[in-house]
């Protein structure tokens, strides 16, 4: 039995959209227990409304709130009732396995890093999330944790993102991308410049550099970039399907054959529409904390929630953390072998 | 009369396309001079193919060229007789108003950085790009000529962006946002922050940071980020559509209603293909050198060198360089005043 725990208070709709969706994940996922934290009688009422048919759901008390406003460290390290530093704590205490919050996410990210911490050998933790592309959902990773990374923190998203793509998107060797504004070696930034070599001499399918052109296609199953412009990338992501449709529906306005035909093509638009849903995805993973936690968008719908806890109980399940920790020994090992076989070469030369 | 060179030799498909575009824009604009610069015989094999009915086209030798692959700097230093280098010397000497290339980006940008420099006052020149969007086009800058600007080289792009958003596309008060990966001034990186605050304290239209879904909608007229954003960001616009596209054809061949649908809707589609065509930007100015110097993508058709021509004719007969030389002083005396007058006041205090 796997138990994930849901900071009840997070997100824009507050604990009602919250609670319909662990019902929701309830019913139909029963190998999941949820354990909702956050204000007893504001859960239980919204309990009340929903039939909880198969799965469990207990609530937790946490009597405090952080707000979407609220400075993320500060919150946390003042709010110690809070629902997400509970819901952290829990997990913490080996009482969850997981948890997701659709809260603050700059206060989820402090609460794990401040009362769980790094997996070991891990420097910075980062946010990877499945976009959608002509090729099936690719993992892009960071996507807002960390603007600045350094070229190792950049090497070491790869190792997570490939991960995670194999282990919860099934990919079998998953190709690796490093988003950049030239394929040659030689561009972008020096910390990019550098995690090419890192990638280039590791074990992982690294691809090269891809530019933004490559985002859609799906030419990597793992886009790696800093979090600054993945997160500007994830938000167009977000927009650009709807400006899409908006600009058909003002063509067609123009043209009676075109508003038929687009009268026509509906269902079809609809299920575009589905396929590159974010409520889909549910979630992302924070990847590099010693434990395992999804993060969701605020305006998350209760299907978002629903589908954020079951991608929790996937992480669970399929060790994805210690398949990281996996990852990192084997390229820190391939490393020393390299520089142990270059020592004896120079002494040659002496 | 305006007299505009144009780098015959760059671009992908060679002289062929770089010429028919030169003869498209000479029968179109007859007010401007065409200056076609590289190997004469090339040159004048592929005018021979064309009738120049109105305008103006003439040929100026200059033998060698700069390859795609060519490290700009080196290149621009020993290849004295380039295509580009010879048709920026022209413009130094003003035997031509404006240059227009297709050929590698990066000499184009060296040798107007060596040969003409910047204007007064500009720190580093950037380059600005018309993006569609759901209101109309907003100028996006800098897509790609410096991947680490200083906040006041971003102020600088702000202000030269909504000149040229102004007087090339006729944007009243154009509105300016900064791209961001948050709404609050406290977010991004230590330039932006800088940045927000000289923009707010300016006389541009500041609304503030803006974030990745906003891009599409066209919230600001004009988007500023640094080169490496806005490169990223201007690729995944230029493969959207196509993407958008192919998303449609697969799907509406599972089903033969909508097939008719969007049989009957392919007037509508080829023209919201029309409408975001890169073809009608036809380039983007490097704007900030002392010169007016159009960049064409590598893969422009003969429509974009035409349109490209326009663009460089519409920067000169605008005096789009002097009108950004104002923008730039007007802050700087503003700048002046508010020091001033934060002396006497704490002179007061004393």
């Amino acid at each position: 039995m796997i138990r994930v725990g849901v900071d009840g208070m997070g997100g824009d709709y507050g604990p009602a959209v919250i609670v319909e969706g662990a019902v929701l994940a309830a019913n139909d996922f029963p190998h999941l227990e949820i354990v909702l934290v956050g204000q007893t009688d504001a859960l239980k009422r919204e309990l009340n409304r929903h039939k909880v048919l198969g799965g469990k759901i207990e609530i937790q008390e946490a009597p405090e709130v952080v707000g979407m406003g609220d400075s993320p460290v500060a919150a946390i390290k003042k709010k110690k009732n809070s629902s997400i530093g509970v819901a952290v704590e829990l997990h913490k205490k080996k009482i969850v396995d997981a948890v997701v919050s659709a809260g603050n996410t700059g206060a989820a990210v402090a609460a794990s890093l401040l009362i769980l911490g790094n997996l070991p050998g891990v420097k910075r933790p980062g946010i990877a999330i499945g976009t959608p592309t002509l090729r099936g959902i690719s993992v892009t990773m960071d996507v807002g944790a960390n603007i600045n990374p350094s070229a190792e923190e950049l090497f070491q998203y790869a190792v997570m993102a490939e991960t995670y793509a194999r282990y919860i998107f099934k990919k079998k060797k998953p190709s690796v991308g490093l988003l950049n504004i030239g394929e040659e070696e030689t561009k972008g930034t020096d910390a990019l410049k550098e995690a090419y070599k890192l990638l280039r001499d590791s074990h992982l399918n690294f691809i090269g550099n891809i530019e933004g052109r490559d985002f859609f296609t799906g030419k990597a199953d793992c886009i790696i970039c800093d979090g600054f412009v993945g997160n500007v990338v994830l938000k167009m992501c977000e927009s650009v399907l709807e400006v899409c449709m908006e600009l058909i529906k003002r063509e067609v306005k123009k043209n009676p054959i075109s508003l038929l035909g687009a009268w026509l093509c509906k269902p079809t638009l609809n299920a575009i529409r589905q396929q590159t849903n974010y409520e889909d995805a549910g979630g992302a993973p924070l990847l590099g904390i010693n434990g395992n936690i999804i993060i969701s968008h605020g305006i998350s719908s209760a299907k978002a929630i629903r589908n954020a806890i079951r991608v929790a109980g996937e992480l669970v399940a399929n060790r994805v953390n210690e398949n990281i920790m996996d990852g990192l020994t084997l390229n820190l090992n391939s490393r020393a072998d390299t520089s142990s076989q270059s020592g004896p070469q120079l002494q040659e030369k002496n």
